[in-house]
């Protein structure tokens, strides 16, 4: 640009026609790209240590690791590792700790009852679900680096777990157990619980140490938002025999979806009328009290707890009234009640629980199937809970980044302490967070003042939960899956913006909700990896030619005013150069150039019949779009450079990267082209390409 | 470039320093992408329609499906779809018809020993080797598009149709079976293994009806290479027991390498001495040929064929020596041997067969383990059989296309009527299309010498093979995987060309050699995809600065020399812009432009100290690397825009290609940004942002 001032006194861009020969003219020598490193010299060294601030994370890694054994290293570290040591200090506690406990609170009181339904999603006692509401979030109080994030129960998690349990350990096909057998079972149930939860913590510790928190990055927001979706209506079909008080046995495995529906077809006649009115009460107050909180959530100080109320209503309805005993007869199901009473706070009964598991997984069939049930919970931490909670919704509405390891850690040590004290699997949950930032809370002290909730909830209210219906906790489930449905709102607009998406949507959804949850994930993240590959290949080859009055070199099919010389083709190819696209690369080439078998038998259409008599002698290939390419990719363009020789076409490269560049030398490109064919833009190509074509004296057309 | 003849006239490129304002010289009004629009104005639409080869293919092929109904259309469809109609008509028949004879003899002696071979690790009866030999190699002479292609019984298949033939009729546990449970044995296996290849068949025909050739597109090089030389690990060592003679039960599943080694190891001392010998003596022999075959490749006329040779040595020698009765009494595998005479040429005996296949399969798992066992096969052919015989090894070498959706319709053809015949599953082979290329073939036509030969094989050879010992065959097999077991030299270079190739090829090896041939697959095909998106994520967005002299922006670590104006930043993003990439173009974007937390704390280490004063306040993103942008990656611009302005700095935006802008405008951009800051190109860009930082005097500083 410096050394163009003339340009300014170029003819209007209108009036380029009666330029006599418009492409010819030099505006300076072309650039090689030799002979630019010769002008430009080469890198220079102080500037080569400015790296980018994540490449080569992993050897930092162990630079600042091996630093840590120093004194002020090993505090650096810790402080780390320990996050509270980098806020506490900074805390400004007139300012932001009211906040802290409103919100703090608010949340707590959210956590008991959905973490006493979510246990019922997991097939262990409710009780479990406060544990799991209480140790997590004490532990994430201290390790956590999010701000915001709040942690416990979550129910595509529960669902899992839940699936994973009932395989471990499956419902005996009696039906009808006496209430030490029941407690036998659950003990087992609580025990395989914990194990998938110590082993998800252990392995996402693993998963930690090999840095693979970027793993997260393959999961794209239309395969969590079906997953979700997906989930939910996996928790309303599941919870439909308890809202109906129908004791069936929990579908597991792929299609169970449907045969719970069809199961609870066939059973509806026996439903229990008792527990239909139940149903129906609690969510006669519970939708409208959640819509209500939606509404009005900037007038509110804090959502209505519902949920609470209802619990505690129900509790105290059940106890006094003689509905109790009157709908335990009928169903059956007084052993599906909440045995709060006989587990809660007996540490020692706890403990009793935790040496169960050892025996019962003794067996090397049953630790190979917690090992892999383990597996596809730490994915799906990793993969599907984690991003929603980063980047997209929370961190960009404040601004907070999450290192997407810190959290691996942060929840790999949480299940594995958690899991000691009978915990299932948790992690930091969307619906839970979002309340916390409403209710205005500030750190991760808020944290602190749910565990005191729950604890007190454990230490006094539990006798009180004792007669709590299962129907009310179902009740509770599905209208925590509100929100996850109204995700499907979301869909039109996706459509509009990517169809490409859209189908990453529907196939997650149509595979989360046939087959399972876990299968449904590996199927929306390959297909989404899918489209990724695919969408590099729907990239169009474009011909370029140059807009009269500018040196700008634009696609020929964008305007009808862009000059072509005869003879000389420019492509852009933009799109990286590897095994998926390769093919077509080399199709599309054949077809520009006329090389190949369809040479004959393809005429080519664009442009006027004297462009056709005319066959390429020069090609400028437009390597700017290329950004990477591999060893298929390279060999392919050696090939092409063969190719053009034979049939006495001049290749020219213009604006390969660095790193394409190297691949193609590696491939043996210099052994086809010399170095005088590589420029370093398409003007300097076209240029050289004009100065060769000169001799037979040019005729300019306008396609 | 035609606007710009002053440029010629411009200082040397040396001198630039005595230059004042070298950026703001101004070589035309700066285009932005709609005035450039309004200039040159929209699409002609004589120009629309000129599509590129490959685009709508599947609109063009309803087109015309359409077309065919009427009298010129069938005529068409017909031709195209029955290729012996396009090229008999111009067959040359003193040229080519010598050579077509030739390589057709020469395939087709090669695939007598080889269809028997491959029959054993298909777990059936070593004849059905020469059905499949036979039925397909005929169908493909009427129905192949490829002129060298020949196709008939494939390793890689022949191991997957046995794993699943074991599956589905395991061996009963009792071990040695009478004459007549050994018969009817092998007739349910030679049912089963038709049943694969009948609904591999229908399966390929549904997936070629849905235009899912394009899948193979998906298969990298070195997962083909990798999947290969790992299915001729899993060979040779499941012939280990054929060749010492030991009468163990195949394995199947996971670890089956390692299991089938852990039992020879423990049976080797009962390892029979005649089989030994035998298969120490073919050995002997096979090996020295196959290696002078390859050593005096081009001597040779027609390759010296060791397999056929050996197999009737063995024969006649068994027939006549007392060695037969001696080993069959030995190692009682008197059953094992081949029952030619028995089944051979009794077409109402294979039609007995048959009928045995619906009574076994009549139960619904088993269908639904033979639906899925097709699918793996299927997609196997689709995928990994397909294309080392498509773009790379075969039609690179002789230009030939391969229309990857016709060969689906040709296998799937194929394999279901061939299924009729009791054949198993099988496809276009790479060892005998090059050898039919090698001898001199020329069109399909060599096929039915093949056919031939494998015919008066069957009609008048077959008795000789009776006495023939499966350890020749196993002898057979292991030798036909030497190219493979080769393919391994070519890992250093492969390492040098591209360290992700060499991953690719490691970890698919590994997985195929770990687990089984179809899993293997499935992690090489899964993990080639990771690598890809993973290249998308790896490339560094680049500073540029402008090359003295030059109109030309370089990124700024190549070059010392380039210059770069305080408080102007000129970024390219070179990879695509979708769900995987958009937290670190995020990342680099703040850390670039000091936005977001890290502000304070991290200090821009580029560059010298009195341009880190000066804060960025105009923004040049160069798109012309972004190839493509989902929604997520469009709303990541768009949030850029919002923080820019917020922050003001003054975003422009260079160089978009049109499906990139028209993503970006759907998520809402022109809401944050307007037209004008949207140029056509950096120079355009760059010019406009020196106009706005004009005013305050910009001092120019060489980097």
């Amino acid at each position: 640009m410096s050394g163009l001032p003339g340009a300014g006194t170029s003819p209007g861009l209108g009036e380029a026609s009666d330029l006599k020969f418009p492409l010819g003219a030099k505006f300076r020598e072309p650039l090689t790209e030799a002979r630019f490193q010769r002008l430009f010299g080469g890198t220079n060294e102080h500037q080569a240590t400015r790296a980018e601030p994540r490449s080569s994370r992993l050897c930092r890694r162990w630079r600042r690791l091996a630093s840590a054994c120093s004194g002020p290293g090993a505090w650096r570290l810790l402080r780390a590792r320990l996050p509270p040591l980098r806020w506490l200090p900074h805390y400004r506690w007139r300012a932001w700790l009211l906040g802290d406990a409103v919100a703090g609170v608010t949340v707590g009181i959210v956590h008991v009852p959905q973490g006493m339904a979510f246990a019922l999603l997991t097939s262990v006692p409710p009780v479990f679900g406060l544990y799991t509401s209480f140790f997590p979030v004490l532990i994430y109080t201290l390790l956590g680096t999010g701000r915001h994030l709040s942690t416990g129960t979550f129910a595509v998690l529960s669902l899992m777990t839940g699936s994973a349990v009932e395989r471990l350990v499956p419902e005996p096909l009696g039906g009808n157990l006496s209430g030490i057998e029941r407690e036998q079972l659950d003990a087992q149930r609580v025990g395989s619980a914990a194990a998938l939860a110590f082993g998800s913590g252990a392995l996402m510790l693993g998963m930690f140490a090999l840095q693979l928190g970027v793993l997260s990055t393959f999961l794209s927001e239309p395969v969590v938002k079906a997953l979700t979706s997906g989930a939910a209506l996996h928790v309303l079909v599941s919870q439909l025999p308890s809202l109906l008080g129908l004791p069936l046995p929990r579908q597991i495995g792929c299609f169970s979806l449907f045969k719970t529906l069809a199961a609870v077809l066939t059973a509806l006649p026996r439903s229990s009328p008792a527990e239909l009115t139940i149903s129906a009460l609690s969510l006669a107050l519970l939708v409208p009290v959640k819509e209500l909180n939606v509404r009005f959530r900037d007038k509110l100080p804090t959502p209505i707890p519902g949920e609470i109320v209802m619990v505690l209503l129900a509790s105290v309805l059940c106890f006094t009234s003689s509905l109790d005993t009157r709908y335990v007869s009928d169903s059956g199901c007084a052993e599906w009640r909440i045995k709060i009473n006989g587990l809660l706070l007996d540490c020692s009964h706890a403990l009793h629980l935790m040496s169960c598991f050892p025996t019962h997984l003794s067996r090397p069939v049953v630790w190979l199937q917690v090992l892999e049930d383990s597996l596809l919970v730490a994915l799906v931490i990793t993969f599907a809970v984690q991003p929603p909670l980063g980047p997209p919704s929370i961190a960009g509405q404040d601004r907070l980044p999450i290192d997407s390891n810190q959290e691996l850690l942060r929840n790999g040590i949480s299940n594995l302490i958690s899991s000691l004290f009978s915990c299932f699997p948790n992690s930091a949950t969307l619906a839970t967070t979002s309340l916390l930032v409403d209710a205005g809370g500030n750190t991760q002290l808020a944290g602190l003042f749910s565990c005191i909730v729950v604890l007190s909830v454990l230490l006094w209210l539990g006798p009180f939960f004792y007669y709590l219906p299962k129907a009310v906790l179902a009740c509770i489930n599905i209208s925590s899956m509100r929100q996850m449905f109204f995700q499907m709102q979301e869909l039109p607009q996706l459509w509009r913006i990517s169809r490409m998406d859209f189908a990453v949507w529907m196939v997650t959804w149509v595979a989360v909700v046939i087959l399972s949850v876990d299968l449904g994930l590996a199927v929306g993240v390959v297909f989404s990896m899918m489209t990724v590959v695919c969408r590099t290949q729907r990239v169009q080859c474009l011909a370029l030619g140059l807009a009269e009055g500018t040196e700008l070199y634009r696609p020929l099919e964008e305007s009808h005013k862009l000059l072509k010389v005869p003879g000389l083709c420019i492509l852009r190819y933009p799109t990286p150069l590897y095994f998926g696209t390769r093919g077509q690369f080399r199709r599309i080439l054949e077809w520009h150039l006329g090389l190949g078998e369809g040479r004959k038998e393809t005429p080519k259409l664009d442009g006027p019949p004297d462009a056709v008599a005319e066959p390429v002698r020069v090609v400028v290939l437009d390597c700017s779009g290329i950004t990477f390419a591999d060893a298929a990719g390279a060999r392919e363009v050696v090939q092409l450079a063969r190719r053009c020789r034979d049939a006495g076409i001049h290749l020219l490269l213009a604006q390969c990267n660095a790193s394409v560049l190297g691949t193609l030398t590696q491939a043996g490109l210099l052994d086809r082209v010399t170095p005088e064919q590589l420029f370093v833009s398409v003007q300097d190509a076209a240029a050289h390409a004009l100065e060769r074509l000169e001799p037979t004296g040019p005729k300019t057309c306008t396609v």
